[in-house]
């Protein structure tokens, strides 16, 4: 039998890339951010903020983000019913490359490297669901998309809302009723 | 007005691997391969050459292969027409991402980042043409397939076969006509 495919994004999805963004924000500009600060924006679109996004062409920035909570235990669930593809679009950041990839293999060896995808515009992506938190990357896909909740796109109302892993699992649990 | 789309290979399509590989096995057994040595199989199939393909696996091994005579001309033209993505089954080696990238932009710096894919499994991928060496990869492609001749792929029949990049202008300007 084939698997119905999901095409899983990575940043704000599974790897959490919030903690980093705020430490780096307040080493620069001496301030915590709070939820509330930047709530329906990304961080770096904060007023003297963006310079805070240079960062993301450093070696090493993806190298140890935090892994979304119940995200291993989800996806690896997943894999049972369905053939996971990590979808992330790298290609901006030509030294995130390596850094993503050693990434998946340590939190996610489950996932052969054979369904690893370093993109820019996914567009060119052919899969039965997708889970992103960027609504460009729903709006031109051709299966079903699924909102991941994070600041920037907390206003979006087109597409089905997931608020964590908690939830993609209970949606996939109905999908496959 | 949207333009189909090609997905197009890098190794043997684009870029020239088997000068290099003729290199190493000369390297490492003091014999010139001719044509018809391998003609029919890859280089490395031949027997006592399996560990010539453990050098795909060293950095550097991506970063200086030739250009494939008249590919750039062509795909800078087909840019006119089309959306050409460069998708390349780079997942298994760790080493080759930041080489390719670094080659994608010294050779064809009129193809945007946007539209670098590395993958692995290209059944992932949604376009309407599809240039590639492999069978494999265009056996599970949607759209439409070109074979690119490389020594591998030489008894194969069942798509429209390239022999190099004059014969795939030709192709696409029977294809708008």
């Amino acid at each position: 039998m084939i698997k119905p495919r999901i095409a899983l994004d990575m940043d704000e999805v599974i790897a959490d890339v919030s903690p980093k963004f705020l430490d780096l924000y307040e080493q620069e500009l001496g301030i915590r951010l709070q939820k509330e600060d930047y709530w329906g924006k990304k961080i770096y679109q904060i007023n003297g903020a963006m310079h805070v996004r240079d960062f993301l062409h450093e070696k090493g920035f993806f190298a140890d983000l935090p892994v979304m909570p119940g995200s291993q235990e989800v996806v690896k669930s997943l894999t049972e019913h369905y053939d996971v593809f990590i979808t992330t679009a790298a290609m901006e950041f030509r030294a995130s490359l390596e850094d993503k990839y050693d990434w998946l293999l340590q939190h996610f060896p489950f996932i052969h490297w054979r369904n690893f995808v370093f993109c820019g515009d996914k567009s060119i992506l052919r899969a039965d669901y997708m889970i992103d938190d960027h609504v460009n990357n729903l709006e031109t896909f051709t299966g079903k998309g699924l909102l991941y909740t994070a600041s920037h796109n907390i206003h979006e109302t087109r597409f089905t809302r997931v608020n964590n892993w908690e939830e993609i699992g209970d949606f996939f649990e109905k999908e496959r009723k």
